[in-house]
């Protein structure tokens, strides 16, 4: 339990990602409003789900084995589960809940469907996990649901993390290009001393996806952990440089890209196709990744740049070095060198946002989703 | 357009109920709170569903063919639907819907699962049309899903209606009972200058439902128009009595009942059981709904009571009569007698509880939803 005076307000954001692993909670303290946010985090904690919520989770998010009653039901059991995640890390940091200015959730997405193909469907978003069973529980107000909005004016409800990463790391002195490397890897990119309109966000290519599927086939492995096998491997150039061919990479900003182009049928083709040794194809996977990295990057660096690297792939080593290696002038830091944490950094971008929607302020970025205009993102449910 | 000068906020209450013809919009003139509050019923109108958007919902609400990327694609397409009925009300009255102090909607219900009988299901409800969808439309703010609060304290969600009722009606001079007639009876009972928790609700019985189901089965009619065939008809005492030995009528308050009891199935059983000619059968259904709203007035009515019936069956005149000739001690009035509309009624309730959300002000009436505590309902979208 922390002593120190207050000068802002407590806050918990809850992040439940596709991975369907659990939810992620991160107490913080906030204060200020748009440019002058500042959050400090006090306690983060990830909380599993059990494995039948996940595979309930699983049956929601399918065509398949999905149905209205399931979700219906799904939706308040989820409700329950992070109202009770937001009570567990205000317990572990020694506060109450009720003395949180609010919650602000994220929410589990059981569908995104920005650009339908199908005539019948409209372009729409689904997250669910019941803010009134939060804001029961926690016994205070929560803010929910924050990318519907942003679909409402044109936008694709995605990524919805760079207004916290301007607030978060905006600079006077660099360029600083945020870089995820989750199964994709994405990037923002934020202009030394840029506003908010002069945010770039777009997918890199592939994160760890390519070199997490060959773990799997190769090792029966779930990821390259520490990038082991990646460093025992040999990068071949000729293989490289073939796949960078693929015609992501060529196409203009922005650009999203998924499971659809790098996923399992992209690895069974290129093995197909290629002949290595398995390290030696894992440390071409991971260079393809970093290679990616640095081409998008090249293009957005200035004098001062720094290269900020979170997610799953921030503590891939191997990974994290072929891109300092290929960016000389490039200053590449993960995001524990900045004293955050790449596990609750979505988690403490939804207090930010949560922040803004309760001070009626903005918070999505049209140049990074595609939106019209900017808009108070999110729904509020009063305690 | 009138001229009058406003002392309260426009606002727009949206209400689309479970017969899916469409959403009902009614604009109206709002000030204070709580017991303050006051409602002018400016403009109301009903827009009825494409038969493409009917056939999507009832694909959506029930089992077998719903699936989470058909909810996803309507929660979205209902949500413009509704904000485009929000800009038309405001147009056929005259006004701008960015003058509107805020929209108030009920949504669309596709599932209701108040006291699961599965396990692995949990209390819940489920009511779609996008708010934020709503709010860029109609240019203002927005409260809708009024309902999963009141179930995250215990309640069944519903009755959704009676804090308006109480609003509304309440009276120092009588004891008022608010009888609609749907498919199914539900009354309100505000006692003779009763506080809120004093306030009864439940089921009546069969509404409409049996009048309706003879109607389509002798004539391939939806209703009994005017209540002409119960008028033409001979109501048998016999049958009747037979009919409210029903276990469902000595059943104890507060109750509900449904389709389960009354709907078409018990028809079946009840044409099996006894004879009668066409018109008899209706006149002697019709008793059967107002014997058993009089048996349950009855056990309410005080030396001043005034019955104020309104939903579908208070167009059926047939069926007010004998109502009014069961209770020769109480008033038995239509909604249009005290100058409401009976079709605008929900929609009105809507606005009333918006506004009591906006004030962060409770809505829900523990003693007819069985929750353990008055609550704040529903989410706020801010435009």
């Amino acid at each position: 339990m922390s002593y120190a005076r207050r000068t802002g307000m407590l806050a918990v954001g809850l992040m439940s990602g596709t991975s369907l692993d659990g939810v992620d909670a991160a107490l913080v303290e906030i204060a200020g409003v748009n440019e002058s946010t500042k959050v400090k985090q006090l306690k983060f904690s990830s909380y599993p789900f059990s494995l039948a919520t996940k595979e309930k989770i699983k049956a929601a998010l399918s065509v398949s084995t999905s149905n209205v009653e399931a979700i219906c039901s799904l939706n308040f059991e989820l409700g329950r589960i992070f109202g009770e995640a937001v009570v567990k890390v205000c317990q572990e940091y020694g506060v109450a809940s009720e003395e949180l200015g609010f919650v602000a959730s994220h929410g589990q997405t059981i569908y995104h469907l920005p650009r339908p193909a199908d005539k019948n469907l409209v372009p729409s978003t689904l997250q669910i996990g019941e803010s009134a069973l939060i804001s029961e529980i926690a016994k205070t107000t929560v803010v929910s649901d924050f990318r519907p909005r942003d679909m409402a004016v044109g936008g694709q409800g995605a990524p919805i993390v760079p207004y916290s990463e301007y607030i978060l790391y905006r600079s006077e002195q660099s360029t600083r290009i945020l870089q995820n490397i989750g199964g994709i890897g994405n990037a923002t990119v934020i202009p030394q001393n840029g506003q908010l309109d002069q945010l770039t966000a777009f997918d890199t290519g592939p994160g760890n996806m390519v070199i997490d599927e060959l773990c799997r086939r190769f090792y029966d492995e779930e990821f390259d952990r520490d990038g082991a096998h990646g460093a025992a491997g040999q990068v071949d150039q000729t293989v490289l440089e073939a796949l960078l061919e693929h015609p992501y990479f060529a196409k203009p900003f922005p650009k999203t890209t998924g499971r659809e182009e790098f996923g399992s049928e992209y690895v069974t083709r290129i093995l197909a196709k290629y002949q290595l040794q398995p390290d030696d194809w894992i440390a071409t996977a991971t260079a393809l990744t970093a290679s990616s990295i640095a081409q998008a990057v090249r293009q957005f660096a200035t004098e001062q740049t720094e290269l900020i690297v979170g997610g799953g792939g921030s503590y891939n080593p191997t990974l994290v070095k072929m891109i300092g290696a290929q960016l000389p002038d490039v200053k590449v830091m993960i995001q524990e060198d900045l004293g955050y944490s790449s596990d609750a950094k979505e988690a403490v971008a939804m207090t930010i946002l949560g922040n803004q929607t309760l001070q009626r302020q903005p918070s999505n970025v049209p140049s990074a989703t595609g939106a019209r205009k900017p808009v108070i993102l999110g729904k509020v449910t009063y305690y």
